[in-house]
């Protein structure tokens, strides 16, 4: 950020009196410019004993296997949002969607919602950032052409949950260790996210 | 906004192309300045069968009663921004953080995340954003004098669940009804809010 949004002049960083940190102020008209992180919400569509996921046809992770997903908008619930990114991504409709799994990530200022859903029907397909659209049993997930650490996460928690079939909603960050399971792919999903 | 907070020329409204919806774009450069909700996050901290609440030093609500709760900065989770709160506005220290309740208030652009804690020992005391801090009974709770409805609504849920013994994870909008429960102070917090 260089210039003020609202009236077009420099901003410069400094800590405003009362707060505690650096945040961008207009050297004009002294607004406070906050950034605060963004969240992405997405869903875990499950049918029978298969999930479906999708194959990214942008960048980042082009070609790899991600849950539907994309950053909340403006003016839409958590639960809204994870379902229009389900039939933007997938073409896909869902229902019972529940919340799951909450992911901080701290180091890119993001926050991922994932809710576990029931795919209604069997009808789905790629969206225009989708190359292809499938639905996988656990021993046939491509665990290691998946898009991104969270979904891989969010994945293998829900298989092991679907054994006790016992589902408890989760917030953490990513486990320190999970970079340990992914080692050939580790460089680049290191790189993406 | 009106200017582009990269180049400071002016920005104007329009679907970008692969888009859906209306975005700020600069006329110069053609950044896309995207708006996104912003995460409130705070805890419910617990005391034997007592709640701490904060009086408002700050408006809105100034001299209502609230859970402490913020805005998430960058670079934290969303764990330690609930207790980065809970210092900041009641000096109290939490411990056995978890995840309890997520509000959308999408007429605001805002989600609310509420972590149920334990209250280390009896030290607290009003922040500067406070006016007082103190512990709570369910019968002596300021119900009149709430400061905002999901304040209201995670306390009666609380105080529910804690009889059950039972605590769920929830992740809704307010009740549609919920302005019902508050006549007296309906149109306050709908002011505020």
């Amino acid at each position: 950020m260089r210039f003020c949004n609202q009236c077009g002049h420099l901003v410069e960083q400094l800590i405003p009196a009362g707060d505690d940190r650096m945040r961008y102020v207009c050297t004009q008209c002294h607004t406070i410019h906050y950034q605060n992180p963004r969240m992405i919400v997405g869903c875990l569509p499950v049918s029978g004993d298969r999930v479906l996921l999708c194959r990214r046809a942008i960048s980042p992770r082009h070609g790899f296997w991600t849950l539907p997903a994309g950053f909340l908008e403006n003016g839409e619930t958590t639960q809204q949002g994870a379902e229009r990114e389900t039939w933007e991504e997938a073409h896909a409709k869902v229902a019972n969607s529940t919340l799951y799994r909450v992911f901080d990530l701290p180091h890119i200022d993001q926050i991922y919602m994932f809710y576990r859903a029931d795919l209604v029907g069997e009808s789905y397909g790629p969206g225009t950032e989708s190359l292809e659209v499938e639905l996988f049993r656990e021993e046939d997930i491509p665990w290691q052409e998946l898009a991104f650490p969270v979904v891989f996460e969010a994945l293998r928690e829900f298989f092991d949950d679907r054994r006790s079939g016992n589902y408890p909603v989760r917030a953490s960050g990513l486990p320190d260790n999970w970079n340990n399971w992914l080692r050939p792919a580790e460089q680049a999903l290191t790189d993406a996210d």
